[in-house]
């Protein structure tokens, strides 16, 4: 049915186990809730359920504190997580820059034509350039430079300008730095990367280097989670585009910044409408 | 939670309206069947819902009549039109063919490796060109040839043809001939055909030709479901090909052939798992 | 061989016979010019041959006007049209936008980066919404709005400006307005539009709508040069994405934004970098 | 123009220098022979021309010895290797297979309706599985069963095939056997391999596994050459496809199929029209 209401999301998470949807969709039924759109995964694998829905609540007195008194009980015969994000949840997100602006220019034009339902309250880098395009999109930018000696207190101080700005997910937009494990802790699960090839190949510097060297057919980008081990976080999206013998390295540097930016957009958005779950080493995510 | 067992579908349509969801995922749990795979689609524009489940049964004893019995009443009070395909379920398909073989020669390709999980009783042509193909993989071949004036008993043969193989599925397999109003009307929502274009552009003949002249840098192919409008039957499936300046009609006709057997094979596998919903003359696919 | 210098850029065209190509590999090499890139097409439909080289001039010393002296003999011999662009060429680009901005913010980031080898010195729109972009990247725009009335003296203010403005090339980035047919006979071969669509399917207004109501599973954009019947020029790039049931109208007029915006990119890109050629109502791409 | 006549082919091979496309196409000129599609690659990195080219011999008398006697001293002058190739040259083709058949299900239907302009004169398999597709086709098929203490008479068996049977190319259309050293350096650059991989990425076995456990969301096969380092060869042709978190491994080795065949028999075809060139460890490609 067609509402003028815009959807609350219901996300949750458990053990495999008979009767793991029924206990959510019996609950929505039974409190009224229209259930508009559903997805689920069952993973024989990990055994792990993963379910995310859209629902159009019952009446104007819908209430997460209710939703939550009535549903917990049942929750928890299922050791199920789960949480709910209001229509006008707007993710505050922390972007990470270097000199690269391909990322942040299609980032803040979707912020700012509303693709993305996000605020971004702070741009930091690690070069002055891009402060100009921060600026003309009214955005506090933090210019703080890095050097091998000063690498802790800038990380330091980006840990600060994050939690300052309560930023509850960070984007590395082509963030040229690899970070200490200390920071790679902090962000862990917080963080999305986006690393010019298809991981886990062409790991490291210059991936479109390597990827020349080897004579490839195709090279793409890969959005991923941030962990402890750089690089190899749990993979959210891929973007491939096909090269030819007549693409240098260079080209492929300038070819590769559409795939670069397009596959960013994509993990952040389903990142930031609950459609990536995170399942062991590899993540489900609902796409549309 | 991985099974041995093959999993049961379900499938159902009714008028969207809460608790739909819930009707159906509640009656499985309680009647202890394990739901691995559901989708589902609540259509706003048409206020119709529709869903499929994959679901291993309740032990070894698992009824259809029991089901039937049970969930009959609560699938009336949604007005709901609902089916049980069994796993060993193998849809009987009858292939219409003319002379190209490269559509028959893949379907049969995915049928005898088991990619399609249908029988093949019976394959038809107007001409004699592909019995050695059918003779290899075993299946009965009728030649009926056609004219203008013979159109009406062939296509009578024909509908004898698919009767008396009992086929519940047709596939027009590049069958290059132009169905009568009756004709289509017999097979209006049980047959598939392949048109070689992105329909509905270049409906008619020699679609790679129109498609030539007008200078297009894209061509495809475009499976869907016959009904008693030539050509403009409901979509199920379609592929495209790039191509350039450089690509004459013929060469197109020879590129194509690719795109066409990939998106006829797509279209029978996503109808013989029941992916595939009437909407109107839209369809709903829940593909994988 | 590696060079520091930039290329030339050679074009031609002329009926097709023997020689055609070694008219000018021939005067290149007797003239110390290095090839280093060839591009040619001789279509046997139309009978035309078409060729567009890269080369490092001889020395510095290298002149148009001692090429076309030299060159200008032998090319009569061959009915050939030809064009030398030096490699500091900037095309200088007008545009024409209404209110959506996702081409031209597309278009004004390639220019500001420079992977678009362009001038714009004028952005005309019909609505005063996207003058602040304009502003952001120094470019004078000019508000002309527009109705049935004042349709012929708008669009004689658009002529004046691009003329104004010396603009060799114009791009309707999502200029919502049908031209007259004045208009369209003055932008012949001088104007690449942006139609969201797979022309030619869904001409015309609201083709997202339309695809919708034909159910299609794939959507798409073309661009092409305008000409005196609209929607029909010669086609020069084309971009798809797929769809499938859940996307209604609105959902494919957002999706379809990033094919549009790539497609018109990749037009202008070729155009302007001479790799596109009229062959009729058709059109040669050298692209890459 | 449009010809009766089939095209020759004429590739070459050269250190870069002034004048290396002007020696090929004025020779063409000045014996009459008509050019109608020219490709050539400059690569500034290796400092090696590549020339590929399609012509039209002037008149029927045409002869390859002639062109030889005529051309050699011009192309010694730039130490050019190069070759003809008639239009009635049909390479002969020997294919190795285990007991995976949609490679070479894919290879004979297309060396059946000449879409590969190939003979396929041996079928070398190491089971016994597929006798009987090579029968229909009335391919002599030899079954060499291969074991870790037998691998050297085998190789040698196949060896000894490869020699009667006087192919020019072997295809590994998933040959399931680890070359030795010696084989490896016998097939060096007269053998395609097909890899389930976007090599360099999950080298050696099991490399859908591979791809699984690191999650990503696409998956592909590369075509390459045979050389001494297994799955390192030169890359001719690569494939992709897209999957989810739903994809179990044995889904991906399903879905793969279609990918390796399609990338396999682009790579052979680029190969047998001459359109494959060893540059290194890479390769050019003048695709169509």
């Amino acid at each position: 049915m067609k509402s003028t209401k815009k959807p609350w999301i219901f996300t949750a998470k458990c053990p495999s186990i008979l009767g793991t949807v029924d206990v959510v969709t019996r609950y929505m039924a039974e409190s009224g809730n229209y259930v508009s759109e559903i997805h689920s995964f069952d993973d024989y694998e990990s055994d792990q359920f993963f379910i995310r829905i859209e629902f159009i609540p019952n009446g104007d007195a819908f209430s997460e504190d209710v939703f939550a008194a009535d549903f917990q009980a049942r929750a928890d015969e299922f050791n199920m997580e789960w949480a709910l994000t209001p229509p006008d949840h707007k993710p505050r997100v922390a972007i990470l820059v270097s000199k690269y602006d391909h990322c942040l220019n299609d980032l803040l034009y979707r912020y700012r034509t509303g693709q993305l339902n996000i605020e971004v309250p702070v741009i930091i880098s690690n070069h002055p350039d891009l402060k100009d395009l921060a600026d003309w999109h009214g955005i506090p930018y933090y210019h703080l430079p890095i050097s091998a000696e000063t690498k802790p207190q800038q990380e330091a101080q980006v840990k600060e300008l994050i939690e300052k700005y309560d930023a509850e997910l960070v984007v590395l937009a082509r963030y040229m730095q690899v970070l200490s494990p200390d920071m790679c802790q902090y962000l862990d699960g917080k963080a999305i990367n986006i690393h010019h090839s298809l991981l886990p190949g062409f790991k490291g510097a210059r991936p479109y280097h390597q990827a020349w060297e080897k004579g490839v057919k195709m090279v793409g980008a890969t959005a991923h989670y941030v962990n402890n081990d750089l690089d190899e976080g749990p993979i959210i999206a891929q973007g491939i585009q096909t090269v030819d013998h007549a693409h240098y390295p260079e080209d492929l540097v300038a070819k590769g910044q559409d795939v670069e930016r397009v596959t960013l957009f994509n993990a952040v958005k389903y990142h930031v409408e609950k459609r990536v779950f995170l399942n062991g080493s590899r993540t489900v995510v609902f796409g549309r």
